[in-house]
């Protein structure tokens, strides 16, 4: 059932014994939203704990909270969880039909928790957790700031995406305000690449192809290219906006090569292309002009597979 | 003479018959707040015109102003001009000594004009222009909103340099509440690359050369890479940000070879190096964090001259 703001309100004031999840490999808005409603709740005196599945990006490590010891948790919150498959192997099976409030901004979100705030029009989960804090009168210190700042930064591409709405430059104003380093920040997550990641993308643009005169570009991301350069799987996040960069592109797409078969795929649109919903062909999903999903098969098959998909979509626009 | 807001609004208020001028080849800030001051000064009645001089980025276009036929001025205006060589070969001598009112953010403005109105600490000129919007009351269509977003967001990287303070991001979700795109403005300036930019960055990348245990990144552009791609000048300055991208790097630097034996430079570093320092040493000028300067010589001269002073500057840090 979807909530409200004034619902999530009082049901964080009744609870205690709290216990935070979100999405396995968690992004800065996934972190972030979750260290800083973790700082939140400990703030108003609740006994908070959390668990994060996968590695957090390196460089995103300075404002990450210490997850307590676990208890026996009373109440279960969700940030910026669409689905509960994304919980991961692991934690599915636990808490997929457990999770009492999920706090979400996917347009995609499956409701799958008891009562779910979704504000499908913010830019981030943070943008939400952002409002608690104002709600709840608790200070904003700088880690809170940070935290936030991360969580925003990250699902805007640094203020760049069409996702960038007026609250959420007002509030990025409000923590640079608060006496976060928000130049450093971005030095750190959006600025500085390693001598890895250079060689990689370098590797990368020279397998980039473009489809449909033009209107898709796909990049392929072999397991070699991995071993070759040793870049961090939690740094090929910024390749997959890649594609979509060329001139004239609308659909670009990334397919990154992993174990047993498996590939892959971010999809990063242009407006009018809804790449959720081909995201959703292949069981993926996220938001129009961001969108992920698997397909089976080696390389080659996945990129045929994908492809057909794309151009259906591209006819469905009268864009071919 | 340094003057303040509110001097300005009393020479703006008094005078009429109004030239406008930037700096040559007017980046997004320049040709931005520029286009702006001219729709502000027009709908408070003025007459106005404007010179800019060499190619405004293809990418800006869709937002610039048609400038009216010239008359005899009687007030010259100058926005983001820190000094009058930045005029072009063609204005200096003309207009160098005869700017009535200067409005401008760089910390090295050489306060040459009659008057000049300098807040350092601002963005971009975008921001002091949106300020005379405010205090005159003027109407802030979606051009202007568009015109000032131009301007703040090219100065700042799109919100992701140090420069970008709380007063930038709250003006940046004015502009966007007055309703600009900024989303799809973004992916004209920030995300959108041509063939030839893609194939120039890749060859660029390939003459990326650390130096100074990897604290300093040049990367020469050369007259050849220029003819194989068929990149236009004016698409460059996305170039000038790659090399301080580098893990470790503090000083990037690019050498644009040109005629007649000239090499362009341009200057990027992390804190605390001051490259406007750098620049200066060679006649140049710009912000502690991006600054720039002209050398003579063979691409591989200037490179020499250069790494001289930046291995200079390191060690004055203490970083060498």
């Amino acid at each position: 059932m979807k909530i409200d703001l004034q619902t999530v309100v009082c049901r964080l004031r009744e609870s205690d014994d709290i216990l935070l999840l979100t999405h396995r490999n968690p992004d800065g808005d996934a972190a972030g939203s979750l260290w800083a409603l973790y700082r939140l709740l400990t703030k108003l005196g609740k006994r908070v704990t959390f668990k994060l599945v996968g590695k957090v990006p390196e460089n995103l490590l300075f404002a990450a909270e210490a997850a307590p010891e676990e208890f026996e948790e009373k109440f279960i919150v969700a940030v910026d969880l669409a689905e509960t498959t994304l919980l991961g192997e692991a934690l599915q099976p636990v808490y997929g039909d457990k999770i009492d409030l999920n706090i979400d901004h996917h347009g995609s979100n499956t409701l799958f928790a008891k009562e779910t705030w979704l504000e499908a029009d913010a830019a981030a989960a943070a943008q939400l957790v952002y409002q608690l804090y104002l709600v709840f009168g608790a200070e904003l210190d700088v880690r809170a700031a940070e935290q936030l700042y991360i969580g925003l930064s990250t699902d805007t591409g640094c203020f760049r995406y069409s996702n960038t709405n007026a609250a959420c430059l007002y509030t990025a104003a409000a923590l640079v305000e608060a006496g976060i380093d928000n130049g450093d920040i971005n030095r750190r997550i959006f600025e500085t690449k390693s001598k890895a990641y250079i060689q990689f993308e370098a590797l990368a643009m020279n397998n980039l192809h473009l489809h449909f005169d033009g209107k898709c570009a796909v990049m392929a991301l072999t397991k070699e290219m991995f071993l070759k350069t040793g870049l961090d799987e939690s740094e090929t996040h910024m390749i997959a906006g890649l594609p979509r960069q060329v001139e004239g592109v609308l659909v670009g797409a990334t397919i990154k090569e992993k174990d047993n078969g498996l590939c892959r795929v971010s999809l990063r649109s242009n407006e009018p292309v809804d790449v959720s919903a081909i995201a959703r062909a292949f069981g993926g999903g996220g938001h129009k002009l961001a969108a992920g999903c698997d397909l089976y098969g080696t390389l080659g098959k996945a990129t045929a597979d994908l492809l057909k998909e794309i151009e259906a979509a591209l006819r469905s626009y009268h864009l071919l």
